[in-house]
């Protein structure tokens, strides 16, 4: 099936190209996108008319927990321990299979709804997420979560190779990493042999890092280390590996993080509520670091609104560091599409509006009260874009 | 006119009543609230289904600068001075009252399309504000802003003077304030001059404060002081004042505001935007001070969504202080209606619904996938409800 979308606003966060074109079409051809220019004269059995729409790559959301959409404002007002310990737990004990399809059957929705077409997830009874993931035309990497604080680690170790070995490769929008929880539950050994199965496979991790101070001091004393990031150099050399949060680091975890190449996912809402902190997103993406975006689960980040995030994104650093300079829009967009591409390993797959990769799009309608007049559209886009500009989102040539 | 809203879920705000209330139906008169129960057999001209839906007070928006809507996403990335004296005011000198009408018709619109029923602004050529205000039917206490650094001062009192001869008491909807741009744009005789008038016409005072540290050493040097509210007590004693920003005070500034009784609009998104920093609110609010919400004018604050105003208030305070249980939902939702009320003493007209009050109320729907599941209401209104989720916007008793 073709696809054509005429004259639009392009915003590619393709590096070659200029960085807002106006009048621009795309050809879509099944799954990829096989033409851009202006006045494209191609026979389609679609034609989307995106004038005065903005057309972006969709959005790539690098840490959620996807069924936790049912624990949306469960508990306003816990730290972070407390939240996990006493509330999210008991009831993600009690869950069944189909609580976790028919939860991530609306975060999809909600995801689409918000312009987001891929999302980097972290739970557990997978098969259900995959389930709805394909039900709903989502792209998705996820994994089964690997933990062994409770002495069933070796359970769960069982339970992502089963899955890696039922479905991995199955799916053009189904991938797998290796999520560790965190090292805070996880013991050396077990980290061993998690880090051991992503090489066996050619995953990438995807873990939660330095969230808030209890964590980091948990880690130094059952590792036996000065800072938590001398534990990625023990075990963590040469993967790709993306970090949730990275709140609490201090100067030599962010020099290692960014010797090693490591993707940041920052959660600036999750952070706020959870009483964490405020990341040094502008400090590691000056060292050069790739930092990308997360929303986390509903349970702490509300909602999966990549949007949002990317506002919080921005005033954070430029309020907490007293620096208005600070993370320009333009940036906010790149970390919400193709660093979080990078960091999945994807970039030549998706992530930006070229020719060759896979057609993941959205087109903005920015023609509001909201966000009308568009002085400067990378930052109409960060600061007053929400999901109700989003007026179509496609996944791999689907519109969904 | 008769207008029956039924089968509501009514959240108040109103202290007497239980804070939320399943299936509650409330008559309007002409512009006011007249009874509210459950299964009202009333006759009406006009019935709304308010099934499902939340019947809440009209947001009301302590600080903004109406006709800056023009200037949205103008400059991203410049602190306080440099953007107010390089890029602001340059352009705002060569504004005509036509460009103020049909920026405030923007406003207007932005406002009532995110639930905002009463605005408090602070701006110039007010006239041209005042019949864009009638023509869209919101409610506004408005100014016309006094500064003498310009030698300019006299002019400006002489103008505002012209205005509240001509139109105060003349509209149900428009009322006025004595608006200084801030002390370290007023010399003190100048001060003295508008609290003078402020006492003569028993008005609000509404002025910026303690925005940045700059502003800080400027009033220090200026009115030798140590620190700014010793300014508040020497000329602003026994005034309703209601104090934009207030994000860099001492332990003795709070002090001051508190005995003084003064209200604070805190404006969260404009003070990350230029780097300001972010206010002691919830040490504010212990301190039992009336906390009320600003979005501050488009320039800074982007856009007029008070729902998002709300989320940022709430999670700065938990992330930046590390305190989850500080500023739970529902003292959020106070500020932005009874608290806006009571700072601009319309508390018996306006805040809350209450029989006998004016109609200012909003419908908001939360069944979307962004919304449910609704766990907790107040907290799904604060992290989760946009401007999207507004359906109904009335102002004394019309729909607008």
């Amino acid at each position: 099936m073709k696809i054509l979308i005429k004259d639009a606003t392009l915003i590619s966060m393709e590096e070659t190209r200029t960085r807002k074109e106006e009048g621009y079409d795309v050809l879509v051809d099944n799954e990829k996108i096989v033409k851009i220019g202006q006045n494209l004269d191609e026979k389609a059995d679609k034609v989307i008319d995106a004038k005065s729409r903005v057309l972006l790559p969709g959005l790539i959301n690098t840490h959620a927990h996807v069924p936790m959409s049912i624990f949306r404002e469960i508990v306003d007002g816990l730290p972070l321990q407390e939240w996990l310990e006493e509330k999210i737990w008991p009831i993600e004990s009690k869950l069944t299979g189909d609580d976790i399809y028919k939860a991530s059957l609306l975060s999809f929705e909600e995801m689409i709804a918000s312009g987001t077409t891929t999302i980097n997830d972290h739970y557990f009874m997978s098969e259900n997420i995959i389930k709805a993931a394909i039900e709903k035309g989502v792209r998705i990497e996820l994994t089964r979560t690997l933990m062994d604080s409770d002495g069933q680690g070796d359970k769960r170790l069982e339970e992502l190779q089963d899955l890696l070995e039922k479905y991995q490769g199955k799916n053009e929008n189904i991938s797998f990493s290796i999520g560790i929880h965190g090292l805070y539950t996880s013991s050396p050994d077990y980290v061993k042999k998690a880090t051991d199965l992503a090489r066996k496979y050619n995953l990438n991790i995807h873990m939660h890092f330095c969230e808030n101070k209890e964590e980091v001091e948990t880690i130094k004393k059952v590792y036996g280390v000065s800072y938590p990031a001398q534990v990625l150099e023990r075990y963590f050399e040469g993967l790709n590996v993306i970090l949730a949060h990275c709140v609490m680091l201090t100067k030599q975890d962010m020099e290692v993080i960014k010797r090693m190449k490591i993707n940041v996912s920052h959660c600036p809402v999750s952070n706020l509520r959870l009483g964490c902190g405020i990341a040094p997103i502008e400090e590691l993406r000056n060292m050069g670091v790739n930092i990308t975006l997360g929303t986390d689960g509903q349970g702490s980040g509300s909602n999966l609104d990549m949007f949002e995030t990317m506002k919080f994104a921005t005033l954070l650093q430029k309020g907490y560091f007293n620096n208005p300079r600070s993370m320009p829009a333009y940036e906010v967009l790149k970390m919400a599409t193709i660093n979080g591409a990078k960091a999945l390993r994807k970039e030549k797959e998706i992530g930006s509006i070229c020719v060759g990769k896979k057609a993941d799009m959205i087109l903005v309608d920015l023609d509001t009260c909201l966000t009308r007049p568009i002085n400067d559209i990378f930052a109409d886009l960060v600061y007053n874009a929400k999901a109700a500009n989003v007026v179509m989102t496609m996944v791999g040539g689907r519109i969904i």
